[in-house]
């Protein structure tokens, strides 16, 4: 097995059969006939021959285009797709397999791409299904723009406006009720309906019936549609035949243009441009009113297909669709009805993307909207479009604020003098430490452990003339901001996590001060933890913060007095951060450091969460004990 | 701007804006938040914060993953997607707008892939949520299982199995009867139905309203979810950043087990296996008991989900589904109720797929099942699965076919005695025209024209002693699968659609003979030149036929003796191949020869035409002179 084209295969001879294999274990809608490794036919698990009540409606080629056309069985699309092998047509035999399993009395269309194989394999098939009484049409597609016409016999080649073509067709007209009928067996199954249920059903079901249409009319309306789609490719690769070396033709920073989709090349070759300029170069060949290709002028109503070509992301199709449109609209004067933007009729791993062009009136878009179990048409395309943009919404109004929350109050009440003795302490802890932070830093992360921390208490130092300090949770909200203004990384977005969730546990909350702190402080550490993914002894500031809270709860819940508990509750802060020096770390930079360095110093967050805390704690004591 | 890595955009700066852009031309059901560039949230165009009455449902991270995360917005899965730049996580403020935009009483669900800037933005925005009065809850993915347990703080990665985590949410099971309420006023408007229709949408807007779920209930189901599913990646190149070159990290022949999404490297590179061992591997790798990852055990039912990583065609995919499906069941013993296939959550451009088990049970499923508006999610994968495989159909029973059509009669009558003078003169005369045929088609063709047509004129005379010579049309018939048999190229499978044309139009008539073989000799014209492509004046067998046609229909419609209008219509035939030496080639290798050569040939393909069509009339004129 030769793996010059990388590709997640098995045998490049039996890619097509593994295909199938595949499609019908994801779909429980298809199933294939089981003529392998000649017979390669996709079927509608629903119909049979024998009791088939509409049209056949049945495509197919060469494979390597998937999902065309297997991904497009379903009702309202094909009955059945046959595969030929990969870029061949199938079999006459194969095709009259097909024929054979899904042609009722209303008979069958063919519709067929534009390639002189499929077209004398899927004709013979269709003369010969015609000998034993079956009811045919043909109808071929080619709607390639490449190339300016005479092509004489061959004719225009048959691309990816063939997918459109096959979901103009009035047998899907019936569908939309037929879906209802369905899912309205699933909700009688949940119990919740009842009477008016069966009458439903029953009309649905007949008005389902009465709505076949004739082979006539359906392959009237696939010609009319077929005469009405253009389409023209550019590709930046060429596709790798499986079992095959990738040839070379295209060369760096090269794109073809107009190319089909059998790796033959292309009509141009040209430096790869912004896709704006391809996408401008590719609509005007389409629409140009010298080859007349599709009969397409300023103020008519259109569709649009963006089709990749196997190996072009989705976000590179989004982006031409959402340049597209504009043009169409600006420089050719046309209304854009629907966009199709994926993956539809593919080149194998050919990287780049068809546009295909189809006029549409209201009986083309009825047809492309209606409904349909096709796996591989897109979902939520159809209907017109509200506004693209809307505004991005404004914060609530906080009208829960009390004028207290708004600056720093006139006076400070008892609350607030000690809030802003504690706040100022506890700055002025981590700032002190800042050169200690760095050293311990240095030996296990970046070393500036010690510089953010002292940005972030020099901005709360310097931002506290304006804290609500009467309010506790407002001002603890208002920290969190002074951090995330200044401090980066992820200690930033720690601490303001930290502030964020105490603010709304204390906002939540209506207990007494020192009750609230102590939420607070477990709704904050569990925040941090939730989101930070640390947990205790990870070697971080939770090894601080957790035992302090753990401590405060308890205390608080003993019914001490809560300057002790908040004293005691520091002390427990400070030996689990000097703990921190037995842990090896789970979180950042110091998880790559050997223990035996990490073994020499305490964590620098733990450290400071501890000064701060154990700061705060003492200055809230001399405050009451002055008072 | 660098093109190194080809890709088809404008500004790799602008490729997450200029997607959304795209994305909301394709699918009018989502709008975006007007932001750009910092804020890029996709919603629902039919949510509004201030009316929503669901619990919203919120997920995105880095761009780059598309159809991930917006391609998932829609009833039934995401109300929004917040999208950051390529790889990165989105911002707090582009969070939180999205946030404000859909959240209505009922709060918000993030979901969250493990990954530590997601985590910790969409944490801040969920507590700065919390803090302006939303109800939010987070629910935090990691289904990756390429890497050993533990992996301390990082976890495990988000990966493709975050998409299933999103379908299964009870907030979608409102949605089948919103569905079809939906669907029920289109089919109002098509005025078919009456009373129990208002009964009946009556009662679905009740039943959905009364069906809110809520935000706990939806955060449990999420969370539970999340626990069963486990995903490993395989690559076959790495991904290009837009706007950088191509790294070349992977050499050929080689490829990435257990790769992430950003183009991180990962956990081993091995040699390219057929993917039927690949899938094998990745199977074991996920349910390893040793890792004990995803809680799946032998006689478990499952779902699993073969992701594309950008650049893989779904051929590929699907062939990696229907190998995964039968070795999940007998070499792991699982039962697998749904396949999802498809590119869901991609790289880039990455070649590759993911595979995704996720342990299922009736719940799971329902939630799988239930209908989504999401364009990215699959359709056409619930419910159970019929037989795949279904026998091919074999022909129907000629009951129409007389005792005559069944081999040689034992007493020719006059029609008979006179078709097989007429064959055996037209085989012979193609056999006599075998050299100076090769010798015209060796100046414009291959040079085998003699030597194939003489290969059909000798089967026929072979083949002859068993035509069931009383019967024109299946004489006809037999004749076209005499050629069949030998005859192959192009020529034979014109010939064979000649004749099966011919022998249906026959069987169709209840005319005198002479009228039903000018029929159907137009028909079969007709046939040849849909199915072939050519025309009049094209240079092939239709430039004697076409005239010879012309003339025998004008002279029976005329009145003239049958035997009589077919010689003079055989003189037509030959007039017209003669003529052919002054036409330019349209068809086959003969359109790349100049004219002046072919000026110097008649068209082989017509002289013989003309050859066999002069010596069948002039024995008929023979046979009725005689008698």
């Amino acid at each position: 097995m030769d793996f010059q084209g990388k590709k997640l295969i098995n045998d490049p001879n039996a890619v097509v059969t593994e295909f199938i294999e595949g499609l019908v274990e994801t779909y429980p809608g298809l199933q294939y006939l089981d003529g392998f490794p000649e017979v390669k036919v996709v079927l509608r698990a629903d119909v049979s021959a024998s009791t088939y009540d509409k049209v056949a409606i049945i495509s197919g080629g060469g494979s390597g285009h998937e999902p065309a056309h297997a991904g497009f069985v379903g009702e309202g699309m094909l009955t059945a797709a046959i595969c030929g092998d990969v870029f061949a047509s199938p079999t006459v035999d194969a095709i009259l397999a097909g024929i054979r399993a899904v042609t009722g009395p209303k008979g069958c269309l063919l519709i067929v791409t534009n390639y002189t194989g499929d077209r004398l394999n899927f004709g013979l098939a269709a003369e010969q299904a015609k000998s034993e009484g079956y009811d045919i049409k043909t109808v071929i597609v080619g709607d390639d723009c490449a190339l300016p016409p005479p092509r004489g016999i061959a004719g225009r080649r048959g691309l990816a406006g063939t997918i459109l073509v096959l979901k103009v067709l009035p047998t899907s007209f019936t569908l939309l009720k037929t879906d209802i009928a369905l899912k309205y067996q699933d909700i009688e199954a949940s119990g919740l309906l009842s009477d008016p249920f069966r009458s439903f059903l029953k009309e649905v079901a007949g008005a389902a019936a009465a709505a076949g249409l004739s082979l006539a009319d359906v392959a009237a309306e696939a010609k009319r549609a077929s005469e009405v789609v253009g389409t023209m490719g550019v590709a930046l690769s060429v596709c790798t035949l499986p079992g095959q070396a990738t040839s070379d033709r295209l060369g760096p920073g090269k794109m073809e243009l107009g190319l089909g989709i059998h790796g033959e090349p292309g009509a141009d070759v040209a430096d790869i441009q912004p896709v704006d300029v391809i996408v401008s170069h590719v609509l005007k060949q389409i629409l140009s009113p010298e080859t007349n290709y599709v009969p397409i002028t300023r103020g008519n109503r259109v569709v649009l297909m963006i089709n990749g070509l196997g190996a072009t992301p989705l976000m590179e199709l989004m982006i031409a669709s959402g340049k597209a449109v504009p043009k169409l609209q600006l420089e050719h004067g046309l209304a854009v009805d629907r966009v199709y933007t994926g993956s539809f009729m593919t080149s194998l791993d050919m990287a780049g993307f068809s546009i295909s062009i189809m006029k549409a009136d209201q009986t083309i878009l009825q047809f492309l909207d209606a409904p349909t179990r096709a796996p591989a048409w897109p979902v939520g395309v159809d209907g017109s479009h509200p506004p693209a943009r809307i505004p991005v919404p404004l914060p609530p109004v906080r009208s829960t604020k009390s004028e207290d929350a708004l600056g720093r109050p006139l006076q400070l009440n008892q609350v607030g003098q000690t809030l802003e003795a504690a706040i100022e302490a506890a700055a002025n802890a981590v700032i002190d430490l800042r050169d200690s932070l760095n050293e311990w830093d240095s030996k296990a992360g970046d070393g500036d452990c010690g510089s953010t921390m002292y940005k972030g208490a020099a901005a709360i130092l310097e931002d506290m003339r304006n804290y609500p300090l009467n309010d506790v949770a407002e001002t603890v909200n208002e920290i969190g901001s002074s951090i995330g203004r200044v401090m980066g990384g992820t200690s930033g977005i720690i601490y303001k996590i930290f502030c964020k969730a105490a603010y709304a546990q204390m906002k939540a909350s209506t207990q007494t001060v020192e009750k609230r702190l102590a939420e607070a402080l477990e709704a904050a550490i569990s925040a941090v933890s939730k989101y930070g993914g640390a947990n205790a002894g990870y070697r971080t500031l939770l090894d601080a913060l957790i035992p302090a809270s753990a401590v405060l709860k308890e205390r608080l819940d003993a019914g001490d007095n809560p300057v002790t508990a908040f004293l005691l509750s520091s002390e427990a802060a400070l030996a689990g951060a000097e703990s921190t020096i037995h842990m090896q770390a789970q979180a950042g930079r110091s998880t790559y450091i050997s223990g035996e360095i990490l073994a020499s110093v305490p964590d620098p967050g733990a450290m400071a969460a501890a000064a701060w805390y154990r700061a705060a704690a003492l200055a809230v004591k001399d405050k009451y004990q002055a008072s």
